[in-house]
């Protein structure tokens, strides 16, 4: 594969780019027997779509979803499942300055060098537009979890320099930054109108968090579940790192502090984040990705051209200051679609498997 | 695949128990006429080799590799590389007692829920003996990509509370912790000293970095070369957290900070660490990964048994106090795995690419 | 994978029924640079099309295929290409009565115990219709291909009892029935004039050709070009059987008559069918695949319903009564896909061989 | 991958040349919990075993495998398992004329040209020595799906111009030629006797049948059951052609004849070979192949050596005068390792389905 297909069983292929008539994905591998409505995956794309408040892109998509396949009489029926958007708000402009620019930090220089040539408009595929199908696909799966008690969400734990500590997960459906603190939303406000008063963009962290998932996901060894869910987190426009329970935290930690002890109770506590040799132990999935700053802003920077010619660049056009703020439907997506790739993975292994010992969380 | 192969193009599948006979590895997908030996791979091996100091596992294991196939007159085929170790040094003992208990932060829990059965002898295939194959199968990309001008090193960056900064590679072969300042060696031997004295265990950073890499190495969207990384990385034993170039400091930094800006004599800096767009940039790749504390500790932990009842374990044996001490070796291993993989997926697709514009570094 | 996707790196996956409202593929892994447009694509959806002729089905469907991705002013940029077909003669009728019925020798039956529910308008999934998007993602394939030197084209090798032998090519595009002997056509026509008259159907044989291919193609021991070549030409509807060169006929041919002996102005004969050790040889690639009789017939047939029941079955609706008339570019287009991928793979692992043997045809 | 493994989910790796020190294997994906020992591996290695009559080749090899992993106190355990066999037999000789010459029908040209050298002792990685692990993996497959009711049994149907009417499968196990008519041996024994008095060798053909297998195996569209399975017997050595059911001869029959139609007392006829839309109908499972005649003959053949010069070759050594009459066992091992993975793989994403229609057989 060439790299646009994720997962081995619940498998997503995606394709589409920023400016072209339509995003589209293909979900093989969904059992059959699901309801499933576009209305399903609206909910999540919803909750990514841009233009939605002065904080994000002010591009104007409504990210319709179409199934065009693998659902009869409203549930799926084990086929593939054809997704469209179509793309409604790519403006117009004149690309003749950018096209023969590289925009620092940006996809520019090593898409030009590895392909030859690049659709330079609004970025072409590697703009976060792309991950728009991601969401959509993300939400089948989520869908099927949440029958078993899975249940995945997210939040931002981290603006800029502003730690933003759980405080509940009713909160984070009613900000426009998926803050878990409504208290805290007035001082991101202040700092992203700052921000763009600044021409400048910051980065972000989120956690997202999958509870109820039972003990045994995951595949020693290379496909582990945290290796595999580091991938797809990972494979997100802008994350420069994730993290698994203490995460980096865990380096300067001692084993009698970090090791989980466990009585019939449960665990007693989750520095592992939920995986354990590779494995969900039944405790919360935890994972943290930290997201670079934008690379899209006004303020001037040094750059070259095609003929490696010094150029001064600035980006026009509309983009997110802060990532970020949108990623947290994309973080829990994508843990939704790690999830359920291994819960396919697991059975096909081990249906057989029968223990008495008892279970804990 | 259930998990024992990494890589699409050049793939590395294992096998083996801490306690069993042998590890094997199969390497598929080498490009035919690379000169190889045993001692190719013997160096890197011994390099990751237990008992060689005071401060690892003082099992004994020569760790000696035979290559079965896939080399004729002293070089690559293209045909599969058979590999194996001979385990040497596993003792027989009595496993009456681990046998029925879970140890905490171990895998006993999640292999006897997802198996039904466990190979309760040192951990069994969840041991980090398992890692031996990846250093030999990834001293074998090593090879190959040193003809190509690609050279991997990794360090120790932290051992528990104590950073370390970089100041010379030389020093990095000349302890036992791959420190890489000579001045810091004492104090992290008296640090293990101490934590031996405390029965107890910690964690460890190591950063690796590969340099020479050429633009172009990467698969958007989903197989991105930092994706694919996190991934190998991630699946190395108590890794907990993963990060490309400025990793989680990009949360709080601004665009006009992390942006690397280009001139025609080369990038100004590095935040990326050497991927944009999931591209590799041609500037050194940099990852850094978080082990956490091994709990192989002789400290009484709660815990459980297979029926469910609270046991106090005590874990005895042979072990590492510190699994981020042996760890350099297999990091530079699943980093050149990695850029291998994406060497073959690379120029399968764009062989037929020529750009005019120049390179940068 | 759950079976939709054909290929490792150029793959094609595949979505869509018979009677919903689209049919779409995602091409992934195809170079940058090459030129396409729908054009290129039409003309072998046009030779697959149904209703052209009075010997295929009267359904009616345009078969315009629209590209929405990985296009970009004119050339391929190495993204993944989204294809879609929308169906636009999938008629409403009443299905009450097949909905609970087997029809014999379909899917139906399978379907049902598989999935636990099917879309039986028209064979869902398992329709002949789904063949469309293979056609449409092997003329990418075949354009690619053409380019290297490399010319796929298949003719009708035999209608029911009427074996054809091979006169020429040009033949073969004027005549329904892909026929390289234009002095048999008026035989052909008649045969299916009086198999519609029977309310039967009957099968065929399509030989396919691959002339140009280089020297190499084809990854031992499992992925031989001839065993991937018969995975892909299996796959497709109604299939029973594939041959590479002598084929079945090599069961009673002797060692001295079968091998292709050589000589400086190249091979003597070819019943390798141009794959040796399952690698391309430089001789032509032969391949040849039987297709059953079409099962969608008038004639009663006896069956069950899904309750158990025995049921009497006529197939009603437009169909092929000879599945095989419609074949041969699907054939093609799997060659195509087959060859394409191969292509990438063995540059992947040997762009570095350079071999001074000359080679020969 | 480079084509070494086979299989999606519960995979075989192999590695290993006809005159180097080992052949091995890994088995990923096998579900833990099964008994399984050597003795279970040998029984089926024996009957492909060379030099047990005096029609095949002389080499003596035990041919004794090892398990060095994945199987703990008798039974899997989930883990990879290894699986070895060291060579014995493999004759030092002079191979200073072989190592330039390219012998017609062997995959000495086309290795020679992929890879730029060869392994020429014995015909290396192209040797059917290979097979010797495909049997040994094939047999754990055999032993798990006969825990579910399938048995996978082969026999000769046709040696050279002998075809060969099943009688028993007693017989099949009493000759030396798999031949299910005990009154046909001697027949078989004075043709064989002449060929080798010929200096020549002959094809055969050997068919192979599951029984038990449930309905609901195979994977719409591309990985249906049958393109699989013709995907795995093509990879055989010398394979040339596949059939499933009527195979060939469904070219030339009508729907009317071809349709196995159903009652509720079973299927009427298995035109079909057990497949129905790629998806195993609970009929028996019935495939065909075609074995060319070996190349490795006495009788001087012309040829070219790698400076593109006209030689006369004779291939000396020892070597099966008949490739089929080994085969049956390599075909049985193939058909096992195809229904094992769809097994798993139906499992996967059908494991929630739940059906009352009655099965038929």
């Amino acid at each position: 594969m060439s790299g646009n297909t994720f997962g081995k069983l619940f498998t997503v292929t995606t394709f589409g780019e920023s400016h072209g008539p339509a995003l589209g994905a293909i979900v093989d591998g969904c059992p059959p027997g699901l309801e499933l409505s576009e209305a399903d995956l609206q909910q999540d794309l919803d909750r990514r779509r841009p233009g939605s408040s002065r904080h994000t892109t002010q591009r104007q998509e409504p990210d319709q979803v179409r199934i065009l396949s693998g659902v009869f009489e409203g549930r799926t029926t084990g086929a593939t499942i054809g997704l469209l958007i179509e793309n409604t708000d790519q403006r117009s402009k004149d690309y003749s300055k950018i096209k023969d620019q590289f925009r620092p930090a940006h996809a520019d220089y090593t898409y030009h060098h590895k392909y030859g040539l690049r659709d330079y408009r609004g970025g072409g595929r590697s703009s976060a537009r792309e991950t728009a199908m991601r969401v959509a696909a993300g939400a089948i799966a989520k869908k099927y979890l949440a029958a078993l008690g899975v249940q995945i969400r997210g939040y931002m734990s981290q603006l800029g320099p502003l730690a933003i500590e759980f405080k509940q997960w009713q909160s984070v459906e009613e900000n426009a930054f998926f803050c878990p603190d409504p208290d805290r939303v007035p001082e991101l406000e202040a700092y992203m109108d700052q921000l763009r008063r600044d021409q400048d963009s910051v980065g972000a962290e989120i956690t997202v968090i999958a509870e109820g998932v039972p003990v045994g996901l995951g595949e020693p060894v290379f496909d582990r579940l945290d290796a595999d869910l580091a991938h797809g987190l990972m494979s997100i426009n802008a994350v420069k790192g994730v993290e698994i329970g203490a995460g980096f935290a865990s380096v300067s930690q001692r084993g009698t502090e970090h090791r989980d002890e466990m009585t019939p109770d449960g665990f007693l506590s989750n520095h592992a984040g939920g995986v354990l040799g590779g494995i969900s132990s039944g405790q919360p999935v935890v994972a943290r990705l930290a997201l670079k700053p934008t690379s899209s802003i006004t303020t001037p920077g040094r750059s070259i051209d095609i003929h490696g010619q010094p150029v001064e660049v600035v980006t026009k056009g509309r983009h997110d200051p802060c990532v970020g703020i949108r990623a947290t439907p994309i973080a829990e997506a994508m843990m939704a679609l790690t999830l359920m790739d291994h819960w396919l993975r697991h059975r096909a292994q081990n249906a057989d498997v029968r223990v008495d010992t008892p279970r804990l969380r």
